[in-house]
Protein backbone atom coordinates (compact mmCIF):
# COMPACT_ATOMS: atom_id res chain seq x y z
CA UNK A 1 0.00 0.00 0.00
CA UNK A 2 1.19 3.30 -1.01
CA UNK A 3 2.51 5.93 1.96
CA UNK A 4 -0.48 8.13 2.98
CA UNK A 5 -0.32 10.87 5.51
CA UNK A 6 -2.07 8.70 8.03
CA UNK A 7 0.68 6.80 7.96
CA UNK A 8 3.14 9.70 9.13
CA UNK A 9 0.52 10.82 11.67
CA UNK A 10 0.41 7.20 13.31
CA UNK A 11 4.10 7.74 13.52
CA UNK A 12 4.42 10.68 14.95
CA UNK A 13 6.13 12.20 11.85
CA UNK A 14 3.36 14.43 11.18
CA UNK A 15 1.38 15.92 14.55
CA UNK A 16 -2.13 15.69 15.34
CA UNK A 17 -5.36 17.29 17.36
CA UNK A 18 -5.06 13.53 19.48
CA UNK A 19 -8.53 12.31 20.66
CA UNK A 20 -7.76 8.76 21.18
CA UNK A 21 -5.30 5.93 20.69
CA UNK A 22 -4.99 2.38 21.59
CA UNK A 23 -2.90 -0.39 20.02
CA UNK A 24 -4.99 -0.72 17.14
CA UNK A 25 -6.81 2.43 16.53
CA UNK A 26 -5.93 6.07 16.39
CA UNK A 27 -8.51 9.36 16.80
CA UNK A 28 -7.58 13.01 16.01
CA UNK A 29 -9.61 15.93 14.50
CA UNK A 30 -9.85 16.46 10.98
CA UNK A 31 -8.02 19.50 9.95
CA UNK A 32 -10.61 20.24 7.73
CA UNK A 33 -13.59 19.83 9.31
CA UNK A 34 -17.19 19.49 7.66
CA UNK A 35 -18.40 20.45 11.63
CA UNK A 36 -16.72 21.89 14.86
CA UNK A 37 -16.02 18.49 16.75
CA UNK A 38 -15.35 16.36 12.84
CA UNK A 39 -12.97 13.71 14.52
CA UNK A 40 -11.40 10.30 12.43
CA UNK A 41 -10.89 7.36 13.71
CA UNK A 42 -8.56 5.17 11.79
CA UNK A 43 -7.01 1.73 12.33
CA UNK A 44 -3.24 1.84 12.41
CA UNK A 45 -3.27 -1.16 9.69
CA UNK A 46 -2.64 0.36 6.32
CA UNK A 47 -5.45 -0.63 4.27
CA UNK A 48 -6.46 1.87 1.35
CA UNK A 49 -10.40 0.85 1.36
CA UNK A 50 -12.35 -1.12 4.54
CA UNK A 51 -13.04 -4.35 2.39
CA UNK A 52 -9.02 -5.28 2.38
CA UNK A 53 -8.89 -4.66 6.13
CA UNK A 54 -8.43 -7.35 8.19
CA UNK A 55 -10.94 -8.51 10.58
CA UNK A 56 -8.96 -8.09 13.67
CA UNK A 57 -8.24 -5.00 12.66
CA UNK A 58 -12.01 -3.75 11.85
CA UNK A 59 -12.80 -5.26 14.93
CA UNK A 60 -10.98 -2.84 17.43
CA UNK A 61 -11.76 -0.36 15.02
CA UNK A 62 -15.89 -0.96 16.06
CA UNK A 63 -14.75 -1.17 19.82
CA UNK A 64 -13.40 2.31 19.98
CA UNK A 65 -15.99 3.58 17.49
CA UNK A 66 -18.85 4.13 20.57
CA UNK A 67 -16.70 5.71 22.87
CA UNK A 68 -15.00 8.31 20.48
CA UNK A 69 -18.97 8.74 19.47
CA UNK A 70 -19.53 9.32 23.06
CA UNK A 71 -16.43 11.72 23.70
CA UNK A 72 -17.46 14.05 20.68
CA UNK A 73 -20.79 14.47 21.85
CA UNK A 74 -20.42 15.41 25.46
CA UNK A 75 -17.41 17.60 23.95
CA UNK A 76 -19.10 19.69 21.67
CA UNK A 77 -22.67 19.33 22.82
CA UNK A 78 -24.63 17.97 19.62
CA UNK A 79 -26.17 15.06 20.21
CA UNK A 80 -26.93 14.44 16.20
CA UNK A 81 -24.19 13.15 14.25
CA UNK A 82 -22.97 10.99 11.31
CA UNK A 83 -20.45 8.39 11.10
CA UNK A 84 -19.47 7.82 7.25
CA UNK A 85 -16.60 6.02 5.76
CA UNK A 86 -15.47 6.90 2.21
CA UNK A 87 -14.14 3.94 -0.48
CA UNK A 88 -12.58 5.35 -3.46
CA UNK A 89 -12.31 8.98 -4.86
CA UNK A 90 -15.97 8.48 -6.80
CA UNK A 91 -17.11 7.68 -3.36
CA UNK A 92 -15.44 10.92 -1.65
CA UNK A 93 -12.05 9.33 -0.75
CA UNK A 94 -9.11 11.75 -0.04
CA UNK A 95 -6.52 9.82 1.84
CA UNK A 96 -5.74 5.96 0.83
CA UNK A 97 -5.79 4.45 4.04
CA UNK A 98 -9.33 3.63 5.82
CA UNK A 99 -10.97 6.36 8.46
CA UNK A 100 -14.14 6.85 9.78
CA UNK A 101 -15.44 10.40 9.56
CA UNK A 102 -17.56 11.14 13.19
CA UNK A 103 -19.56 14.37 11.83
CA UNK A 104 -21.44 16.14 14.44
CA UNK A 105 -25.07 18.02 13.23
CA UNK A 106 -26.05 21.03 14.89
CA UNK A 107 -28.57 21.77 13.07
CA UNK A 108 -30.33 21.12 9.01
CA UNK A 109 -27.88 23.43 7.48
CA UNK A 110 -24.56 22.80 8.95
CA UNK A 111 -22.49 19.40 9.02
CA UNK A 112 -22.71 16.52 6.51
CA UNK A 113 -24.94 16.99 3.58
CA UNK A 114 -26.97 14.12 2.68
CA UNK A 115 -28.26 12.94 -0.78
CA UNK A 116 -31.03 10.58 -0.62
CA UNK A 117 -32.53 9.29 -4.27
CA UNK A 118 -33.82 6.43 -2.82
CA UNK A 119 -35.99 4.20 -4.62
CA UNK A 120 -37.80 0.29 -3.61
CA UNK A 121 -36.06 -2.40 -4.16
CA UNK A 122 -35.80 -4.05 -7.68
CA UNK A 123 -37.38 -7.66 -8.10
CA UNK A 124 -33.88 -8.87 -7.79
CA UNK A 125 -33.15 -8.61 -4.81
CA UNK A 126 -33.58 -12.65 -4.21
CA UNK A 127 -30.98 -12.88 -6.18
CA UNK A 128 -29.25 -10.28 -5.21
CA UNK A 129 -28.65 -11.12 -1.88
CA UNK A 130 -28.42 -15.13 -2.44
CA UNK A 131 -24.89 -13.86 -4.21
CA UNK A 132 -24.02 -12.13 -1.43
CA UNK A 133 -24.63 -14.79 0.79
CA UNK A 134 -22.67 -17.64 -1.49
CA UNK A 135 -20.11 -14.94 -1.18
CA UNK A 136 -19.95 -14.54 1.91
CA UNK A 137 -20.01 -18.39 2.47
CA UNK B 1 -35.19 1.06 24.05
CA UNK B 2 -38.58 1.45 21.89
CA UNK B 3 -39.31 -1.67 19.33
CA UNK B 4 -38.41 -1.41 15.89
CA UNK B 5 -38.67 -2.91 12.44
CA UNK B 6 -35.25 -4.12 13.11
CA UNK B 7 -36.37 -5.86 16.08
CA UNK B 8 -38.79 -7.47 14.04
CA UNK B 9 -36.45 -8.50 11.76
CA UNK B 10 -34.02 -9.64 13.62
CA UNK B 11 -36.67 -11.83 15.50
CA UNK B 12 -37.61 -13.57 11.89
CA UNK B 13 -41.61 -11.34 12.46
CA UNK B 14 -40.94 -9.89 9.42
CA UNK B 15 -38.99 -11.00 6.06
CA UNK B 16 -35.62 -9.43 4.89
CA UNK B 17 -33.75 -10.16 2.28
CA UNK B 18 -31.03 -11.47 4.20
CA UNK B 19 -27.03 -11.04 3.13
CA UNK B 20 -25.23 -12.12 6.63
CA UNK B 21 -25.66 -13.34 9.71
CA UNK B 22 -23.51 -14.01 13.10
CA UNK B 23 -24.25 -14.62 16.60
CA UNK B 24 -24.12 -10.65 16.91
CA UNK B 25 -24.51 -8.95 13.27
CA UNK B 26 -27.38 -9.02 10.99
CA UNK B 27 -27.17 -7.86 7.17
CA UNK B 28 -29.86 -7.59 4.69
CA UNK B 29 -31.02 -5.59 1.74
CA UNK B 30 -32.13 -2.10 2.43
CA UNK B 31 -36.17 -1.97 0.83
CA UNK B 32 -35.85 1.31 -0.34
CA UNK B 33 -32.19 1.72 -1.92
CA UNK B 34 -29.91 4.21 -2.42
CA UNK B 35 -28.20 2.01 -5.29
CA UNK B 36 -28.62 -1.23 -6.41
CA UNK B 37 -26.72 -3.29 -3.39
CA UNK B 38 -27.58 -0.79 -0.72
CA UNK B 39 -26.47 -3.15 2.07
CA UNK B 40 -27.79 -2.58 5.81
CA UNK B 41 -25.43 -4.17 8.77
CA UNK B 42 -26.51 -4.04 12.16
CA UNK B 43 -26.09 -5.24 15.64
CA UNK B 44 -28.95 -7.44 17.34
CA UNK B 45 -28.03 -6.21 20.39
CA UNK B 46 -30.74 -3.25 20.42
CA UNK B 47 -29.42 0.11 20.82
CA UNK B 48 -31.06 3.41 19.33
CA UNK B 49 -27.98 5.58 18.24
CA UNK B 50 -23.86 4.51 18.03
CA UNK B 51 -22.65 5.82 21.25
CA UNK B 52 -25.33 4.03 23.10
CA UNK B 53 -23.46 0.54 21.90
CA UNK B 54 -21.62 -1.52 23.64
CA UNK B 55 -18.01 -2.37 23.11
CA UNK B 56 -18.66 -6.03 22.13
CA UNK B 57 -21.74 -5.64 20.30
CA UNK B 58 -19.67 -2.89 18.74
CA UNK B 59 -17.00 -4.57 17.86
CA UNK B 60 -18.30 -7.78 16.73
CA UNK B 61 -20.49 -5.43 14.12
CA UNK B 62 -16.75 -3.99 13.30
CA UNK B 63 -14.93 -6.84 12.39
CA UNK B 64 -17.94 -8.13 10.03
CA UNK B 65 -17.83 -5.15 7.88
CA UNK B 66 -15.16 -5.61 5.75
CA UNK B 67 -16.53 -9.29 4.87
CA UNK B 68 -19.80 -7.61 4.49
CA UNK B 69 -18.24 -4.99 2.14
CA UNK B 70 -16.45 -7.25 -0.23
CA UNK B 71 -19.72 -9.70 -0.68
CA UNK B 72 -21.40 -6.55 -2.28
CA UNK B 73 -18.43 -5.13 -4.25
CA UNK B 74 -18.28 -8.89 -5.86
CA UNK B 75 -21.73 -9.03 -6.43
CA UNK B 76 -22.53 -5.48 -7.94
CA UNK B 77 -19.47 -5.50 -9.52
CA UNK B 78 -19.12 -1.32 -8.59
CA UNK B 79 -16.05 -1.02 -6.17
CA UNK B 80 -16.43 2.73 -5.26
CA UNK B 81 -19.28 2.74 -1.92
CA UNK B 82 -19.78 4.79 0.96
CA UNK B 83 -20.22 3.06 4.43
CA UNK B 84 -22.55 5.87 6.33
CA UNK B 85 -23.98 5.23 10.23
CA UNK B 86 -26.49 8.20 11.20
CA UNK B 87 -27.43 9.31 14.52
CA UNK B 88 -30.88 11.31 15.51
CA UNK B 89 -33.35 12.30 12.80
CA UNK B 90 -31.54 15.62 12.19
CA UNK B 91 -28.62 13.65 11.19
CA UNK B 92 -30.95 11.47 8.46
CA UNK B 93 -31.66 8.64 11.21
CA UNK B 94 -35.07 7.22 10.47
CA UNK B 95 -35.24 3.90 12.48
CA UNK B 96 -34.23 3.82 15.61
CA UNK B 97 -31.39 0.79 16.06
CA UNK B 98 -28.19 1.16 15.28
CA UNK B 99 -27.28 0.76 11.52
CA UNK B 100 -24.49 0.94 8.74
CA UNK B 101 -25.28 1.35 5.21
CA UNK B 102 -22.82 0.35 2.84
CA UNK B 103 -23.95 1.81 -0.62
CA UNK B 104 -22.12 1.26 -3.69
CA UNK B 105 -21.39 4.46 -5.80
CA UNK B 106 -21.34 3.57 -10.17
CA UNK B 107 -21.13 7.04 -11.21
CA UNK B 108 -21.14 10.43 -9.74
CA UNK B 109 -24.73 10.86 -10.18
CA UNK B 110 -26.28 8.24 -8.29
CA UNK B 111 -26.03 6.63 -4.69
CA UNK B 112 -24.96 8.48 -1.63
CA UNK B 113 -24.78 12.35 -2.44
CA UNK B 114 -22.09 13.92 0.03
CA UNK B 115 -22.40 17.72 0.74
CA UNK B 116 -19.00 18.48 2.34
CA UNK B 117 -18.98 22.09 3.52
CA UNK B 118 -15.62 22.22 4.93
CA UNK B 119 -12.96 24.44 6.79
CA UNK B 120 -10.09 24.97 8.06
CA UNK B 121 -9.73 23.60 11.87
CA UNK B 122 -10.27 26.33 14.43
CA UNK B 123 -7.68 27.92 17.20
CA UNK B 124 -9.84 25.54 19.61
CA UNK B 125 -8.69 22.26 18.09
CA UNK B 126 -5.79 21.74 20.96
CA UNK B 127 -8.54 22.59 23.15
CA UNK B 128 -11.53 20.46 21.95
CA UNK B 129 -8.93 17.50 21.42
CA UNK B 130 -7.94 17.90 24.77
CA UNK B 131 -11.43 17.59 26.27
CA UNK B 132 -12.08 14.76 24.29
CA UNK B 133 -8.99 13.18 25.38
CA UNK B 134 -9.94 13.48 29.21
CA UNK B 135 -14.21 12.21 28.48
CA UNK B 136 -12.28 9.35 26.90
CA UNK B 137 -10.12 9.22 29.61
Amino acid sequence: MAETIFSKIIRGEIPCHKVYEDEHVLAFLDVNPVSVGHTLVIPKEPAPTLDQLSDDAAAALGRALPRICRAVKTTIGVSAYNVLQNNEPLAHQAVFHVHFHIIPKADAESGLGVGWPSRPVGDDAPELAEKMRKALA
